[in-house]
């Protein structure tokens, strides 16, 4: 009886390392082994399968030098446990208490660091591809239990992946009961592992307390609900994170270390909760790292998008900022400035595309036999996005016009002013926010700018009446697909 | 101070019903009252702003006569409180134990039950058009705690809602502490709502156990956590309540009360939890509830879809099967018959299409000077989906070709038989499921069966080598985008 019910087990963890591809045939294992019933099970299944899969085993346990004698007795435990099974164990004592103090981090966190550090040491050293360690479906019930009392969204409620980078968890469809009863049923007497009823004291009151009340309480079995909740989870949470990364596809504009620029027009169209998922993307593809980022920040950017104004700016964590440009979204250093610069020669007659920027720029010819049917367009500038320029003045010079964003020494002559001043001196002058400056789109003959998009055009190309030939330059702001 | 604290507390329930629409100008609202805190609260604040919205309040006490005195108690007080501020209450006393009793079901629920049917029943005689009720922001989050324990999906997770059908929840975003302030704080001294402590023990065990342990244990607010995730769940499964809506449009082929049927080439080809939503949407509009279906049925249908074989049928709960037909998936009353009936003219030549099936029928002729070369076409049969007869034999008798589905009485002569058969005998001899024999398409001329797509041709018509004229037709199942 007992042994069909080891022989389930093994059968049960064989057909998780398969269905979920935890292990190739012939990799080398390093296998984290405290002592406690959880990683005894899993080193004696995965030693009794050995043979089978053609893997080479390594136990590695890490005396935390917590409890002295009690630590030294499991330590012996496993040594010999190990060796009864022909495995050699490799053993380093850490004094965690001390690591914990320095790195000002809990006992739990410095354990935990300091075990995954020597098994990555181990396996780089024995040259072990994976690393497994013993969790059940009861610690991952209690993991997602956890997450829940102290705050978390779809991504906690997955719980812990059955494989992670090099870290694998064979034992993860496996009930603490089966785990006791294989050990049992191997004869041996693994350590009560102590460090569990010590070190992670809100784990421990999940475990002894919460879920059991609960599952008193409501006549039900809150493990098996947490488990399937998870489930779900995983497969919605699977398909959101699949439609968010196409959509931050669909919206990136531009994207290297430290700047990310996003398009308004998809970021508008998109469903919030799809929004604040590419949101973070960008913000990790941005700083490289997720931490430090809350839904707090995710608010803030997301509240800039909606009702912010062009050119407002927010600071975030890591030295970011957010800036609402002209149809795009910038996510950049604080401090540093927006430079991307961009640059084409306009098509006249025709139409030239900004693709970068979803620009076009559309221009047309007006010639006349007397000028006096030019007059119309004089002091025609009623519309913001559509001007009139004489062309024989801008052509005199034997240059192109181009469309471009603003370089140093440009220089503007606003309509119906005096003088010619610099163009940085007319954006201070019309109050343009600095972090928008450049992505403001320029018509420019040279240094000499002819429209500033959006705004005036230059007094130098204004038709007057004298001009024989008009040039009707009209923008549009695409919108992408 | 005190008075500063219920301004802000009205002041947070007022945004509540802007920000969520819970009440229109002018509108009559019945509100419930135990004589608890939360009650009062929410029937003074609604008293208080009943001017400022123009409503018409009508409070409702229900004696559920569970505890003698105890319940008397608490309808005199409801009833002084109600006349001290110049309302008419209307009470009712109902014996919830033997309604529990007769019905079978909880004291929770009997209770829950009676308490909105007298509701609706006064809302209806005051021409009322809402009904208020005082779930606070930790009542939703010992609800959801509540579900995660007893198991539950995304659906659950997303709490209660502030408004839903005519009932309304204004205290939703106040917290218990802000309400018992204000209560004491008008001076009136609530009764502690008894049946709180008695009738719902899973809840009061979460309220006064589980609550107060997580928090200790965790150091954090749990409730505050619940409701944020929440927050978060209901963003999230907005977004896959409209894809899934969308995905449903594109996927329904027929939709009436016990008969649905979804395209398998769309379930195919979308993503396992959207294809779970949409199979559930499909349910839903099947026998009108999702009442008595779990996760286990929608994992067997899952399971039709991607690994049935044509023709396999599973019987689900409310008298409903599943059918895997060629190319969509029937649920329709267990035992009775598929027969949507489609009929068209073939086009000769040219492509016929029934859009409804997301076919096309291609014919071709195929005119020869002498019937030597005709003979290529005889017993060319190696195609499944393409097939040459004779045209003249066709045509012989004045009549149109059809595409349809099976009628009575239809007979056919397989290619190479001796004798013609009712094509009900020709299906049986050949296996063909009988719930899919009406989703066949089927070449016919009159009642006799020229061509079973996807099976043989008539003898009737076969190419021999007197044939003149061929007639070439293709059949294809088009993908539906």
């Amino acid at each position: 009886m007992q042994i069909k019910e080891m022989v389930m087990l093994k059968q049960l963890v064989l057909e998780t390392i398969k269905n979920k591809e935890l292990i190739n045939y012939g990799e080398g294992i390093v296998v984290g082994i405290s002592g406690g019933y959880d990683s005894v099970c899993l080193l004696h299944i995965l030693y009794s399968i050995s043979n089978e899969l053609g893997i080479k085993i390594y136990p590695v346990h890490v005396n935390h030098m917590l409890r002295g004698d009690e630590a030294l007795r499991d330590e012996n435990f496993v040594k010999s446990f190990c060796s009864s099974l022909g495995l050699e164990v490799y053993i380093k004592h850490i004094d965690i208490a001390k690591k914990a103090k320095t790195e000002k981090i809990s006992l739990e966190e410095a354990g935990r660091n300091a075990r995954y550090e020597v098994f990555s040491l181990v396996a780089g050293e024995r040259g072990a591809s994976k690393i497994a360690v013993a969790h059940s479906r009861n610690d991952q019930a209690e993991t997602i239990l956890m997450r829940i009392c102290r705050g978390t969204g779809l991504e906690g409620l997955r719980g812990m992946e059955y494989k992670r980078d090099n870290i694998i968890r064979p034992l993860l469809d496996a009930d603490r009961s089966q785990i006791e009863e294989y050990v049992n049923g191997i004869g041996v007497e693994a350590v009560t592992d102590s460090s569990n009823l010590h070190t992670d004291y809100f784990r421990n009151r999940i475990r002894i307390d919460v879920i059991p009340a609960i599952n008193i309480a409501s006549g039900s079995d809150i493990t098996e609900n947490l488990l399937r909740l998870s489930k779900i989870v995983v497969a919605e949470d699977d398909y959101l994170r699949y439609n968010s990364e196409l959509y931050y596809q669909k919206s990136v504009l531009s994207e290297r270390k430290m700047y990310t620029e996003l398009d308004l027009n998809v970021l508008d169209e998109i469903h919030q909760s799809v929004r604040l998922r590419v949101l973070r993307i960008a913000i990790e593809k941005t700083c490289g790292t997720l931490n430090g980022w809350g839904y707090i920040h995710l608010d803030k950017l997301n509240n800039l998008i909606e009702n912010g104004r062009t050119g407002a700016q927010i600071d975030l964590p890591h030295g970011v900022a957010a800036v609402k440009s002209y149809g795009s979204l910038i996510l950049k250093e604080q401090g540093k400035e927006h430079q991307e610069q961009f640059e084409k020669k306009l098509i006249i007659p025709g139409e030239t595309e900004i693709q970068r920027f979803g620009l076009i720029v559309k221009t047309e010819i007006y010639k006349f036999e007397t000028n006096k049917s030019c007059r119309q367009f004089i002091n025609n500038n009623e519309k913001v996005n559509t001007k009139f320029i004489d062309l024989e003045k801008v052509t005199a010079m034997g240059e192109n016009l181009q469309i471009r964003n603003r370089r140093d020494g440009d220089i503007f002559k606003p309509l119906k002013s005096n003088g010619t001043k610099k163009l940085k001196e007319y954006f201070i002058d019309n109050k343009i926010p600095r972090q928008v400056r450049s992505t403001i789109p320029l018509i420019a003959l040279n240094k000499d700018i002819v429209w500033v998009i959006g705004n005036k055009i230059s007094d130098n190309y204004k038709v007057t009446d004298n001009t024989k030939m008009v040039l009707k330059i009209t923008f549009i702001q695409k919108k992408k697909n």
